[in-house]
């Protein structure tokens, strides 16, 4: 348990709040220590505060508590966790009574992803909430890092929390705020530094201590806020606008194929632009941030007449992409006189984004799905996932087994294995030579040389 | 006329065409000398090239070879104009055939507006090209400056210029680029030195002479593109990106009211992200740009099964916020217990953005016509169009006669002008002191305390 909890954090002076905050005299729990849950742990636990993560899985708190860092590819905390089990600042525990009682600040790290229809689940923060209004102190502070809709905090979070308000009420003796996570997976140490934060509260008081606290753990600028629900309608702005415009790319990849017009000839010269941000086309939009964040803003502006038709129409983009790969590639095997259902398909990655060991909402499922419905074999490769499971097959070991024999690969994710791919191997070990390269990294000239059959998201029709 | 026609720049070497480009010794046609023409032929003469303007505007070549600067909201290059004109590099005609057959380079600068159902209007453009192919002497070099759908020029232009192909010929005597102008009105001194300048070009000897020719006359950096449909497409692109994303906060603007959510605190948030490129909601995208460029990328998106559907939605939402700016006025009219038929509206701005005499597609228009029908009494102010006539009403000659007995007022430009007014002049000097800030101009707590009724696009809404 955290011993040092020094209560009543609300209502502390400035002088004593700062002094508290210089010599680590605060506990903190972290709910939910997972990709973001953990790595925030550790920072507030190296910034010298008695760390408890609470999570409801056994194993995970079983191997934070034995020294076992399990988040391998986020290895810049490696060595920083280590640090901070073995300085005792950081623990973790499955007991709920044990972590929040004993703790004077709990942040909320808990995944917020959707339902099968798109909607929102906020079901493990709303279980929270009620255990908080079980078990939270008085005078305690609640930060939510996870992602929520604006207004969710307001309106649901704090009545789970008060409950009947006799003990535990905002305003009075209760602090709750905002702080949602920005971090990218596969660089959480580099936007805690870089990355401003965005924090809203309660009122006042609560959000003067959220400040004091984050500014002494993270090196980000800490950006403040008016209240809760502004904090989050940024995080969700900063997102969806990236959805959006991944979606604008997507969009005209597909009409600038047909015109024969190379899309990334045309970003690079829009980029030297200075009101111009370039994002790229590819197979879709993955991962357990833009695409439920998209929908997390639809389900805002549900109540609205028309709703908001540039985020619906920019997911409806975004989803078609994966169909699309589908389309590039039986027009190369087309060329090359093969039918999808008579071929063997090579899926070279199922990370959501380059360089990370996460397949979360991958368009890489689609397209095995639909490769599979189509009748074609499919080998899946990523250096990430070797020899595991993934959509019910058994990875491959290298690319050489999964492009051997192979007569069509569907590059997914620009992993830097994937990034320089001769050509000419992969004329030579495929049983037919056709690439759909999704994310724009195979050299077209030099593909068409090698005797490929290519075609790429945005990119001209190469054709031998 | 031109005197210094070399003839057959297309067959230069290298050598004579750097020597004939560093003496001036070239001549050059722009045709259309408005807006963006003028500038343009402007900076062509004082580089030293013999430029003549062709226009079928009568009064405007009169004005130009009278010495009579006609842009005066770009003052920039009023020295320059008169420079060039006395120094006999500049003049202006309405003979085509003198214009045409006595110039080396033909810069097509012409306006390519849109008809009643939005469809690209290319008649001024495709009506020269069927003189070029009379006129054109072999070996020059036409420049399209005007923006066009990519393919326009290859699938439409040339075949009209070459005609039946015995006399002009691309690749054997005829040479066509395209530059896309990227200037703004209002800065186009400043864009003329730093946006750079896509180059595509029928083949590469066009492109040569292309750059060659430009980079002694603009100081911005020359992109070569592979050919003109890609630089169409480019310039299409960074447009659009900007209808689309001012379409995304205009989306996020409505539903942000709703939620009590003040949009512009969101972006400032927004804007400390390194991925994030700010845009600001108001009361539509006018102009000579955005909206026909969204319709370019839609006409050409035309065939494709499903059409661009997030441009499509972009310029639904844009072309909505009038009405949604007549919807915040109905709103604080009905605070102040007004009704709309009752009242008096005064239009502050038609200029489609600030500080620029251009009031085309403004969503003025649409404000005005509803206002209209909705039976109000209409008076507008703008410092750009005093005492003169703007649809069908004679426009007032300064703010204070414009807001003085008006029971609405709606700030439609952000003109200078409008920026600082104090609060209390409007409450002092309107009958029925109430405000729809479009663009986010006025203080809201300012507004507030001087007893203003204030709606604003994307802003809480302040009661009093």
């Amino acid at each position: 348990m955290n011993n040092n909890k020094i209560r009543n954090i609300l209502t502390l002076e400035e002088k004593d709040l700062k002094e508290l905050v210089r010599t680590g005299n605060i506990s903190v729990c972290v709910v939910g220590v997972g990709r973001i849950g953990l790595p925030t742990a550790i920072s507030f636990a190296n910034s010298g505060f008695s760390t408890i993560g609470y999570d409801i899985n056994a194993n995970l708190v079983h191997m934070i508590n034995s020294d076992d860092y399990p988040l391998k590819d986020e290895p810049d905390f490696d060595e920083m966790f280590h640090k901070a089990v073995q300085n005792k600042k950081l623990h973790a525990t499955i007991d709920d009574k044990d972590a929040i009682t004993n703790s004077d600040v709990i942040i909320l790290s808990l995944p917020t992803p959707m339902d099968k229809n798109n909607i929102p689940d906020y079901s493990a923060i709303i279980s929270v909430g009620k255990k908080l209004n079980q078990l939270l102190e008085q005078n305690s502070l609640v930060i939510v890092e996870s992602t929520v809709e604006p207004g969710f905090i307001e309106n649901e979070l704090i009545p789970l929390i008060e409950g009947n308000g006799e003990r535990l009420k905002v305003g009075r003796n209760l602090g709750v705020a905002a702080c949602p996570e920005t971090a990218n997976p596969g660089q959480i140490l580099r936007d805690f530094s870089v990355v401003p934060r965005l924090v809203g509260a309660i009122d006042k008081r609560t959000l003067k201590i959220v400040e004091e606290v984050y500014r002494h753990v993270f090196k980000a600028e800490i950006i403040s806020l008016p209240d809760c629900k502004t904090a989050n309608a940024s995080k969700l702005t900063a997102n969806v606008f990236r959805d959006v415009n991944i979606a604008f790319v997507n969009e005209l990849a597909i009409l600038f194929e047909k015109l024969g017009i190379d899309i990334l000839t045309v970003l690079k010269a829009c980029d030297q632009k200075y009101n111009f941000e370039v994002h790229y086309p590819g197979a879709g939009v993955g991962g357990p941030c833009l695409p439920v964040n998209s929908y997390q803003l639809l389900n805002s502006g549900k109540f609205l007449n028309g709703k908001l038709k540039l985020v619906k129409a920019a997911r409806e983009i975004n989803e078609h992409m994966p169909h699309h790969v589908i389309e590039l590639l039986v027009d190369a095997l087309n060329e090359a006189k093969k039918s999808v259902n008579d071929s063997t398909i090579a899926i070279l990655g199922i990370s959501y984004k380059p360089n990370v060991k996460d397949s979360q909402l991958s368009p890489a499922e689609y397209i095995v799905k639909e490769l599979l419905d189509l009748k074609a074999r499919v080998k899946i490769y990523d250096p990430f996932f070797k020899g595991e499971e993934a959509y019910s097959l058994k990875t491959e070991n290298s690319l050489i087994d999964a492009i051997s024999g192979s007569d069509g690969a569907i590059l997914v994710t620009a992993h830097k294995e994937f990034c320089d791919i001769p050509p000419s191997l992969l004329v030579e070990k495929m049983r037919t030579p056709v690439m759909v390269d999704s994310r724009g990294v195979v050299d077209t000239a030099w593909a068409k040389k090698a005797g490929l059959v290519l075609r790429g998201v945005g990119r001209e029709v190469i054709r031998k």
